[in-house]
């Protein structure tokens, strides 16, 4: 599959920019929910360090996601579908074969 | 003040290792409060990084005031009873001296 030097055209380069900030907004709020959710049952502070930990992970790996770079943005849209936050519905408008690569990203 | 080569007796060392575990029960049943009541409060990722840098250096704090160690202790139960995890009534039978310092420290 040839993923370098892909074109992203100015209404594509939206179309993810709205997909990308629409996942993050997911994610955020199923994130937020999960540690209030946590929190309410932590009993002692080996099991709030163990949720500093998930923190740390989750904060590392978030971070690292949402940066809109169209080199990466292949990659980052099919880990984004395979983790739930974005349904291909989503990224309707993109060019079908950047579609398809990404569709191709999920099963693997 | 002299502060090295203090000697604790075994009852001393019991007393201070009921008094070091008391202190950490009060901070633990706070801390996991304030976490509770700040976690309902969080709406987005910024704030919950926030909570997450919050509990990285309480983190590092208490992993290293807890610590039994004789040579520190003086400073450590100085340090608890300021922040008010422990009362001098927690440390009642230790030697005079080292309550005395122990006040001593607690005012400089």
């Amino acid at each position: 599959m040839q993923l370098a030097n892909i074109q992203w055209s100015q209404t594509e380069q939206d179309i993810a920019q709205v997909a990308l900030a629409t996942a993050y907004q997911r994610e955020s709020t199923a994130l937020l929910q999960e540690v209030r959710d946590r929190t309410q049952a932590i009993a002692n502070l080996e099991e709030l360090w163990a949720l500093h930990d998930f923190l740390s992970a989750r904060r590392h790996e978030i971070e690292g996601k949402y940066v809109f770079e169209p080199i990466s943005l292949i990659f980052v849209f099919a880990q984004l579908v395979q983790e739930g936050w974005l349904q291909l519905a989503d990224l309707t408008g993109l060019d079908p074969d950047k579609q398809t690569k990404i569709v191709a990203l999920t099963r693997m």
